[in-house]
């Protein structure tokens, strides 16, 4: 299944995609894609209701309406720094012996298609394509990383937007640089893990104004989702409906030279194979 | 006022504190000490009917029911690093020029008396008794410090108990040794703004099992509460019902010569002026 919430902001409702314009309203079965959702096995509770509705074409078109993030405000946002080979070698960094996480406000979560605003003060804001992993059950201290396979609900896309200023000059740690306000577009859609062959093979892009910037693959992952779900629950407790952010691929603002930052007017489009795509407009500061 | 929640984990109710062991129960009025509460001036809300009560008479023992945090699980726990100078010098730190923030995950908040369980794998468990600040209103780019005073709900006692070997030597970031299961023993109560003159002189106090470790006073916070909620406001939405620990004093394990860890069996006793004590066993890992 793909999972996406349509609606105002605060006002989302949860659906399913049925095709590129058509969803299956879920919201009389479930109040929202939240930990509540995720901690009662939602997933497998609305599957046959999904099947049945769409047999019946109990179906309808998205059309203009808003597309929010595919998931509630989670417990918390985890993110793995430098997990691709090539990211960490353009940012003049080590390839990290073990991952290495940092934190997002989990207040940063917005839709695929919101604004991004620039935050006051900034002068470093960057991109990041990113595979998002959804928990589906509370997990901690997993026996193995093959466990971590039955605590994931499935995977979205999402934009890690980073303000390098604040991020690596302001006298740490990297969650100020991570946390502003609209920082974490996520979605269109939360896809099921049934749905995608391997999670570890998968093309990931991004493009400003038109311009392609990053272009990678879940492929040169230093650690893969399993390993990273794994690595966590040792040691914190992961509840259900959380989100990973499972690092970027080449290609961010910090890594050109000159190097390359957003500015309000500027247009990102990504995308990652069979998570969907999304598009942010950058907008000046409040 | 003093809130405070009274009952087994998961089921605590919300309460007022009317002197050493009674209080007035306000279950039926507010459902908990969340965002919700502090988003819609729950604090303002409940003071006449906690005087009410107190003045009819309709007060509780506390006895042997157990007391939780004072507040729900937050949206997010931000701390501030190295906010003592006596407590930067004693890790070997420079002092920092600007606040450092990390973040624990939300889901370590525990009571006063629950009991800390070290992390699997740990080897070098400590305490940090702290200040907490509960936020009380969303604030976003405050205007001044001064301006911080209005979006603080109040003040709480907490325990910032860290896992130095994670935190310092596996590949970054803090977090990795501050969200372990219990690593956030918070309250008994939660101190409204107007019960405490001055937050910035404030004695606070550590025993590990009796021997005076932490012996200090928020006067010597480089950073003070008003100063560091202002300077958050600048990186990231505070919601209400978010808790900030601003940093402890000299006197934690780490900087001992030679270095004192926590074992199963401790007994952690602390303090702050005006702001109760706490006591809590050390227990082995899961």
């Amino acid at each position: 299944m793909k999972l996406l919430r349509i609606g105002e902001t605060g006002a989302e409702k949860p659906a399913a995609l049925v095709d590129e314009d058509t969803y299956v309203d879920l919201s009389d079965v479930v109040a929202d894609f939240d930990e509540a959702f995720f901690g009662t096995d939602g997933i497998e509770r609305i599957r046959p209701v999904v099947a049945h509705r769409t047999a019946a074409g109990r179906t309808q078109a998205i059309g203009t309406q808003r597309i929010g993030a595919p998931i509630a405000r989670p417990h918390q946002i985890i993110c793995v720094g430098l997990n691709f080979s090539d990211h960490a070698a353009e940012t003049g960094q080590a390839v990290p012996s073990e991952p290495i996480l940092f934190t997002k406000s989990p207040n940063t979560l917005v839709g695929p298609y919101d604004d991004v605003r620039i935050p006051r003060g900034a002068t470093k804001t960057d991109w990041e394509v990113e595979l998002g992993i959804v928990i589906g059950k509370r997990a901690s201290y997993l026996d193995s990383v093959e466990a971590a396979r039955d605590v994931i609900a499935g995977w979205t896309l999402v934009n890690d937007v980073s303000e390098r200023a604040f991020q690596m000059e302001r006298n740490g740690q990297w969650l100020k640089g991570k946390s502003a306000e609209t920082f974490n577009p996520a979605g269109p859609w939360l896809v099921t893990q049934d749905e995608i062959d391997d999670v570890r093979s998968l093309e990931m892009w991004l493009d400003v104004n038109g311009t392609r910037r990053q272009n990678g693959s879940t492929a040169t992952m230093i650690f893969d989702p399993f390993f990273i779900v794994h690595y966590i629950s040792q040691f914190m407790v992961l509840e259900p409906g959380d989100l990973i952010n499972t690092g970027t691929p080449p290609g961010v603002g910090m890594g050109f030279t000159p190097q390359v930052w957003l500015n309000a007017g500027d247009v990102m489009e990504l995308g990652i194979e069979g998570l969907g795509r999304q598009r942010q407009n950058v907008v000046a500061h409040r």
